[in-house]
């Protein structure tokens, strides 16, 4: 008698897990690459994504789904008056952005136009990081005045992301921010994580960004 | 025959208003006058509880309970230096502060010593707003380095809080914030909301809102 083969189970994707595959798969489909942005409210989100899309205007199109809290379009119309397409997801007051959403999102975009995918999730530390939305890529933009202690203190969301950029850096001269201590902090959670310093006042550290996502782009295109 | 009487109904509280409600009931009865304090993460709240500790401390005893997602007593540590009663409520990775949990806090308290019980809730400006702690008040802590858009963005916490700080008041001359942007957006919201702009840094401001917390508290004590 032959040995009973026993398939081998796989993991049981959550609702938002499955369909957050599905987005990755069509957008990969697409050649679209994708990125989610995460931070706390005000620590420069549209900032750092219209400093993105100028600095890659020339190069190529980028689309963004703007998610919100509330119905109002001020980071959507933004990104609309760089010359960009933007669709605004309003959550009707929660917290973060799933992956329904966004599948609802990408569909109001022109797609075959574009080649990145920028989505700008609701401004929270917590909620967002337990939502994958599909992107190939999930950034954190911290910011100097928020302080050194937030990789001790939201751990969660520092643990999952791909790259971190510290927004505000023009302010290191006004704040007590010890870099030391918040880069401790974030390579005890994220050992090697990939890192740019940047003022989105000053321009400093956004070619450095440029340079490293224009790569990720092209490489994923291929 | 007499008309048929229909009973008032009344509203049916949720589980989390029930134990609010019996959180405040309760406080009232110890003489505790509670303050429950949100804000973005690193607008400052531990800052500004540590100002407010340092200036009412040869006037009463205050008592704390700092609410984190994670295991990390950074917070509750530096209450305790300051020679007053702390304790650390870990959410567990969770976005907000419930009554449940506050209920859990304030047991661990010595609350016969203790006038004023202030709760520094997750930093979160989206879920705290939904969930009553049974606190006297509620207060939310902007700071200029979040932006003069945030009433906008998020408006259902300007909505719930009976006093707004404006908090690092001295980054103002290194940042663009509009601060008659911001104050109209606040009054669109809650008009006539109780407002103080300070910093804990300089000091500038904490003087006038000691004054008034004092206040509150010694009536709330008769």
């Amino acid at each position: 008698m032959n040995s009973i083969r026993v398939p081998i189970v796989e993991k049981i994707l959550s609702a938002n897990d499955q369909l957050a595959a599905q987005n990755r798969a069509f957008l990969v489909c697409k050649n679209i690459f994708s990125i989610n942005i995460m931070a706390s409210p005000g620590a420069g989100k549209t900032s750092f994504i219209l400093e993105t899309i100028y600095g890659l205007k020339d190069k190529m199109k980028v689309g963004v789904i703007e998610g919100d809290t509330a119905a109002v379009t001020i980071d959507a119309d933004k990104i609309i008056q760089a010359g960009m397409p933007a669709v605004q997801i309003n959550t009707g007051g929660n917290c973060h952005l799933d992956a329904v959403m966004v599948a609802g999102g990408i569909n109001q975009l022109p797609l075959d136009d574009i080649q990145l995918l920028i989505i700008e999730n609701v401004g929270n530390l917590v909620c967002p990081a337990a939502f994958d939305l599909g992107t190939d890529i999930n950034i954190l933009i911290a910011s100097v005045p928020e302080g050194d202690d937030k990789p001790y203190k939201y751990p969660a969301i520092y643990r999952g992301i791909d790259v971190l950029i510290l927004n505000k850096m023009d302010l290191l001269p006004y704040i007590s921010f010890r870099p030391d201590y918040f880069t401790q902090g974030v390579q005890i959670l994220n050992p090697g994580l990939t890192f740019f310093p940047v003022s989105c006042t000053t321009g400093a550290g956004i070619p450095a960004w440029l340079s490293w996502l224009e790569t990720k782009v092209l490489n994923s295109n291929k």
